[in-house]
């Protein structure tokens, strides 16, 4: 009796949470060739495992960073604080759902299946009952939430408590992918970056993923106004679940972390492009003179680009720097007769903060007319 | 000889003032009702008279700052650094030109008529040759101005220096208007504001300015991280001098101090909806029902609502706060049986860092579409 | 068993939770009078009320933000969460603990005992068993807390939803202050400020407090870079939990809000005249003549001069912004024959960001020696 | 006649312009070994020169910036400014110098003799007539300056303008040494580090300094909030023109770069620890135990320490990272019955950010009590 009356008074507390209290901060990164840029973490702890911030504070701070989506993965198999919180598998997603509709976050249910290496931590995604996922087997898990329609991937596949000297690939995650129970592997997790992953991925057409694993609330780690958690970019037909599970298993994915990305030249590629905008009017480059072009950078990423080989005709600078949100001018040299006959001027850069490969970086060539 | 020598050996401190060493902060205010929207300053000062900084320092801090022109008006009948420098009136504008013209800022030829009051201090823009205003009397220096197609506008209009007790416009005033020898006025400049000032522009059709009247070095006034300096906005058909020049004849500014706008509505109102999108999808909003809309705010200002009058047949917020660059949930609540058959919910709004007068802050409809 | 195994495995996230990871910042509020002065939080939410984090959270916001002491007070009446957290109201402090002695953060144990107004919330701090506090009448519930000890508080008395209208004094409140049941008040609560509480506490000579009420992480509010929550000042003679209670029971805080202080002019003006330091070569100022002093800020408070009353003898600047950790160059002005003999120069002002009563700054006097 | 009737209204341009109206930033970093530690920056460029600003200017940043000292150092072979600015070599000297008594800087009167390598680049400082040091012989000019009393160095020694291929010292060099007509060494000028020229310093004795050498408005480089123009610390006794002069000839000087200190361990080993303090209570560290240790960092530089070599007895980080204005808290792990009877906990770590020569850091023994 005394709570139900008392509830009236404490509605107040939970009003200071809206999400009407904040602002939403927009993460710049465009959409390309027809598709959303999701900006997502697949990999979230709660209090209902080893987390310690409630679930709805964790649809709040995907809200607030300007993620469009998350999934909630606390772990089957590991629950420490089980002396003080009873409850089922299910039940930090069902706590968080609400505040994720209200606020437009896609929130995913998901789960981390917790085991010793091989196979180590496995998250899986779109699951529809989380409970069915407590199996003495790690197969018969796994194929329970495949069975489920799972998209499921390895995580922090370099963790150096499960891989401390060398960073493998075992029998089993090959018996995995051959048996549709692995579509995917994080490349990066908290602060970790795993090379062989990326390598990998290109080589058995895995799914890359770079996720948070936050467990403390996420601006302890990273600060709003000055960085952001490791984001998976999902390139989605639209903004919604079933166009994201899609994304995901059509492996339309990049990692961004800090001011870098990796993945495939298919998606780098355009994301550079339309994240910059050279100013279109013609230059008129001769030999001897100089010609200036503005290079505007819309895009949240500053871009460091390295001169690939001399361009022929003209000189053009050994590195250029887009700052975020910022323009550059650029200026072209002719050195070179043949130069006023050309129509194009051609300059080839390396973007060094662009990963295709774990030492590769996307190569970009920048055309300009010349009258 | 000796300096000829040299004079190789020095060009390399100039490649460090390179305009390339350094990255344009590009200002996020967007064009409107087909203009281009040009970041202005008409009111600065160089070392040619009282100034503090070189020419070419101004067009770099320009350019650096996101601006799109300026005006160097050095004082034409004070100059403070005589014994020092000995040049003409033209001087400043002549060193300056040549980095105007390679990082493509507009730089307008002006100068500041130096009186007391009346009629104070005027400036004159778009002048051919400086030279010529230095004349005795100040209706002649002004007509001089005017036949050498000047646009001739009023500064700080409420100086304490020139007026301690209070801002008047004076019957010189008058007669400089009707000889077509007065154009415009500073509302702002430095960090004052003229209510006065844009009382008058709205009552005698006179183009607004602010400005920074700068003698010092930008950035120790204004940091370019934090703040900006006094801007004036001008509409013109293209980013050129003669449209600029035509847009300022035609009145077509408005003032832009921190996070305040003054104008016009017929510009203010474009520029608000221009920087603001309403997440489109319809809301279906009933009785006792609830509706969210997001609303994103792409501009660099930070727009402040006050609700002007209650909704019909909903709820919606007393406030809301609109930052730069950041979305915002708004809720709606329905209160009333109608609300379910109502195709659009209009809501009115004042913008509080807005005006269109000294006392007066745009109104806004926001429509939002219902099933 | 499984969980056996596999808890070696999960050390490691504790780890990143470490303390050691993280910097403490050191807030810059000198010691005054011989104390120490304790920056400490007496009103703070876990999950195991209606909080958003786990206890040990609490501890490390509280030690990077730079915070000695803080108090765990969850609602005894109000459990929201219970479904699925069950523990008694001693838990939240047991987890924490641990985390508070490692980290070297004062612990105190402490409740809010929640009721409908009069005599509303009330926090008792320093209590022995919480769970003994579970009683239907209010003062028995605060008896008991009495009995244990405790220092008991009335928090924010002018909270609109107890006190829509006005806020007001209650004759339960006189009944609470007489039988020893009520030592102290929040005059600041979260974003509200309580006028009324400040004139009770100078009238009935209570304890100030100023405390965050943070249910949510607390960096989610209170961005660490930028700002701080509401902080109660305890000045103590040693940074431990005896001295702590003795001079909260003996009246000695301050109440330090953004850029704000609250308190005793016996507590403000040492902690002024401690944060400042006056360039101590004497000027040497005679009528006509210019002396400049210097005057350094150290601490992390900005203060705002506003002078009192024109000084005797000599001009000095209207207002002075001193601001944190800069100095400022002050100009004096000798206006008289007389202040060539005078040898100490009085100046006198009121600090606009420190208050001794709502609508009383501190004044203080600043004397300069003259040769 | 005008300009004296208006000169009254113009001094309110001035005042906008005054060291009143701004903040000085207080660099921390403290005194040493009983000497005040200045900080200075000895070579500065003027519209005098080839520089972009007014003298006056130079004085106003280095008041905002915190610096201690500075020296205006023009071209005495070099003046493309020549056809606006017609002038002595003193006249920038002159200009600045009521400005900096006003404001407590030291102006040390200073000059550069700028000829081709060898010798290159020297400053002279402290010098009494700029004028005389126009000499045909670069011998000529240095003697007279000597006979002035000046403090010379070679300035940006490695400059590729002047030494492409490599970084030489030459035979001049060393008669320059040998005459007493070179006292010190630039190892950093604006953003170029010659490790050689520190080696020099080291072997042969001289004085090393860090300089700017700006030519454009100080804060279009670096930025007040964020960063430092690089800074020569002059240990000197007492904070006056003839302390510092003594310091530089008797080679009592660091550099600090961004977040980097250059130096002999004489003056960075009591630098770093009068910016720490250790927790000063005793741990009580036994075999198996753990002990925390706080070290608080109240200087703005960060200190990254690694370890040299495995403690005795226990085990102590890897790394430690001393944020400015940050506490950090370090845990010792027993690992060895001895450790219960040590009296002194001993660790070797290496300052990776403090060098005494190009390839050599500071290395600090941390000592604790252990009861």
């Amino acid at each position: 009796m005394l709570l139900n009356r008392l509830s009236l008074l404490f509605i107040a507390f939970f009003i200071t949470l809206s999400l009407n209290a904040q602002q939403r901060k927009e993460i710049q990164i465009p959409d390309i060739l027809g598709y959303k840029t999701l900006k997502c973490d697949f990999h979230i702890h709660t209090v209902f495992s080893d987390g310690l911030v409630w679930p709805t504070v964790r649809v709040q701070e995907a809200w607030l960073e300007g993620l469009d989506a998350i999934a909630i993965t606390d772990h089957i198999e590991y629950h420490p604080h089980s002396s003080d919180i009873t409850a089922d598998h299910n039940r930090s997603y069902e706590i968080a759902e609400p505040a994720a509709d209200r606020s437009g976050i896609i929130l995913v249910r998901g789960a981390e299946i917790t085991r010793s290496m091989p196979p180590g931590h496995l998250n899986v995604l779109f699951i529809k009952n989380a409970n069915l996922l407590e199996r003495e087997d790690v197969i018969d898990a796994l194929k329970e939430a495949r069975d489920q329609g799972a998209f499921i991937f390895w995580n922090h596949p370099g963790w150096k408590k499960q891989q401390p000297d060398s960073t493998l690939w075992w029998k089993e995650h090959t018996y995995l992918l051959k048996n549709n129970l692995l579509h995917g592997i994080e490349i990066y997790n908290s602060e970790e970056f795993y090379p062989e992953a990326l390598t990998w991925a290109n080589e058995k057409n895995l799914t890359i993923l770079g996720n948070s694993d936050i467990h403390a609330p996420i601006q302890i780690k990273y600060d709003l106004n000055d960085t952001h958690r490791p984001i998976t970019l999902v390139f989605a037909k639209e903004k919604n679940k079933s166009s994201l599970k899609e994304a995901l298993f059509d492996r339309r994915t990049a990692v961004y972390v800090e001011n870098t990305l990796y993945g495939k030249a298919d998606f780098l590629e355009p994301l550079f492009f339309a994240s910059i905008h050279i100013n279109t009017s013609p230059v008129q480059l001769k030999n001897q003179g100089v010609a200036s072009i503005l290079i505007t950078n819309t895009s949240d990423l500053d871009f460091e680009l390295e001169l690939v080989q001399p361009a022929v005709g003209f000189g053009c600078p050994e590195t250029i720097f887009l700052e975020a949100h910022h323009s550059t001018l650029v200026e072209l040299t002719g050195n070179s007769e043949e130069v006023g006959q050309m129509k194009t001027l051609k300059m080839y850069y390396s973007v060094k903060n662009l990963f295709t490969a774990p030492d590769e970086n996307l190569i970009v060539t920048l055309d300009i007319n010349n009258l």
